[in-house]
């Protein structure tokens, strides 16, 4: 079945979704952050890991969404912490409305996105709350993680991998299991799952970090260069300490003129080839991602087809 | 048995308790936010409630203790949004750490209730956290009213108790209902636990804004008059306003000496007889608890007489 499918029904599932009507000042904003759009490639990997496994995919509905419920509520919560004005060129929830309001409308989501995964018959529900309970405090660590690395000196590529790790790719591995679950795959097929998406998640990361240095401004939704600017010791900038020293990258990132530092910086980064080294990383981890898939076993083989789709559209991503 | 067995159980298993390790900084607030005392009625009533019913009233253990960490988590929360710098004498954890920590630590904490509650088994689990959601999102709603109706010129009374019902008294009921669930009471039973509780959260809550007025300095906790220097619409100052007219309390509202306002609230309050119709309010609410306590047709009559000693000291609690 084509990925179209899953996407729509997707859609309209979110289009019809009440999470609550009184006060709306609470669950207005719930609605608003959902309608900015998104890739919405959590859920679906939920419903096209679920589709391996049983017809009745349709099932892995809720569940599905209850990732994606799970995912902009931290979005909401982050937007605050990290003060960012715009989500998909469009106001974030506390310069919309005001903190309180994101703080408020974030909790009632998460509690929204346990309600989503409640409806799973009564069988399957602890299995799957009690992964989603540890899954849901790793986001919440990877998200501290992220901003203790911003105020401190010295962080490990190996600290900064495991922050992402936390902070991105135990949601996406839990997005596959999930739909294993719900399906009723074995415990090792969903433990499978679970590792496919996470290097996923993994490779999909640090693509992301090389976008926001390579992308073309032109296909990229936020600032080229937003990850230079704040300072942000992703991979490729802690690789480039590694092999130029730390002072002669401090001195770049001291440019106060946005532009040069953006410039300068990268120019570094091409010199000292980090850009390959990164992409070479990420590689590993889609390369890791789809051979996992390939030895799952799984009765609906052919329908790997459209896992096998979604992976390669988001490793040649361009923005 | 007697109520003090109970509470020190709960409160071995919550020194005992391990939220999360790494990072130390997020989990440290979680542990400084229970340490920070307070009643331990919410899941005191969940034990008490299950001991009714079964005699492994420990089982109910994990599951009281989930109710205490949500409650906390909403505190955590609350503080941020009301900005409060104290809370029981002590710096909040948005003012001992900062804002960014306690929307943090306040997030993980709601997953670290679900947590607790997920030690339930299977066959209870999904009803316990069915009603969870319900109570966690009104609870929500509660907090969305409050701070409208602090911005809102019109309240009536009737709203402001159903905001007090969804802020404070659901979660009262719950705790009481899901010491029914996990003792396996019958739906009645159950419906029963969580009518006498949320009757007993109304007479708690009602209390509490008299306390507000007219504790004694040297016994209350925070400052005696507080909701009147915030302009608080209380029942009792939406009474007021009714029965003396709108006017006259909003030009004693204006006064600025606080010392002055308070008095001079408290000399209209009297004179209207506000806090002896408030009390009535109060006790009518307590007595309705009792009464249903004492319907409640279970196979262990003779505990009652512990949620009995707990009621009462609810009741005539002047602090």
């Amino acid at each position: 079945m084509s990925l179209e499918r899953f996407s729509s029904s997707l859609e309209r599932a979110f289009e019809e979704q009440v999470f609550g009507e009184h006060p709306a000042e609470l669950y207005e904003p719930i609605h608003y952050i959902l309608s900015l759009g998104g890739k919405r490639i959590r859920p679906l990997l939920t419903l096209l890991s679920a589709n391996l496994f049983t017809k009745s995919w349709e099932t892995a509905i809720e569940p599905a969404m209850s990732v994606e419920v799970f995912h902009n509520f931290t979005l909401m919560h982050d937007d605050i912490m990290d003060q960012a004005p715009l989500r998909r060129g469009k106001p974030t929830v506390h310069h919309k409305w005001d903190t309180n309001r994101a703080i408020l409308s974030g909790d009632v989501m998460l509690v929204e996105a346990y309600e989503l995964l409640s409806k799973l018959e009564a069988s399957l529900l602890k299995k799957a709350i009690l992964r989603f309970n540890k899954v849901a405090a790793e986001v919440c660590e990877g998200q501290q993680l992220d901003m203790l690395f911003a105020e401190r000196e010295e962080v490990s590529k190996e600290e900064y991998l495991e922050m992402i790790r936390l902070k991105t790719s135990v949601l996406v591995g839990y997005s596959m299991e999930l739909g294993g679950i719900v399906a009723g795959a074995s415990p090792d097929a969903c433990e499978l799952l679970y590792e496919v998406g996470e290097n996923l998640g993994l490779g999909f990361q640090m693509t992301d970090d090389i976008l926001d240095v390579y992308a073309d401004p032109k296909l990229f939704g936020k600032q080229v260069g937003g990850d230079i600017l704040e300072n942000k010791k992703t991979w490729l900038l802690l690789r480039a300490m590694e092999k130029s020293g730390e002072d002669r990258v401090r001195t770049l990132l001291s440019i106060e003129d946005p532009d040069q530092k953006i410039l300068a910086v990268r120019t570094l980064f091409d010199e000292l080839n980090i850009k390959a080294e990164a992409t070479s990383i990420a590689e590993a981890y889609f390369d890791k991602a789809m051979l996992g898939l390939q030895a799952l076993v799984c009765p609906f083989e052919v329908e790997k087809e459209a896992l096998n789709t979604l992976f390669l559209q988001i490793r040649s991503r361009q923005k």
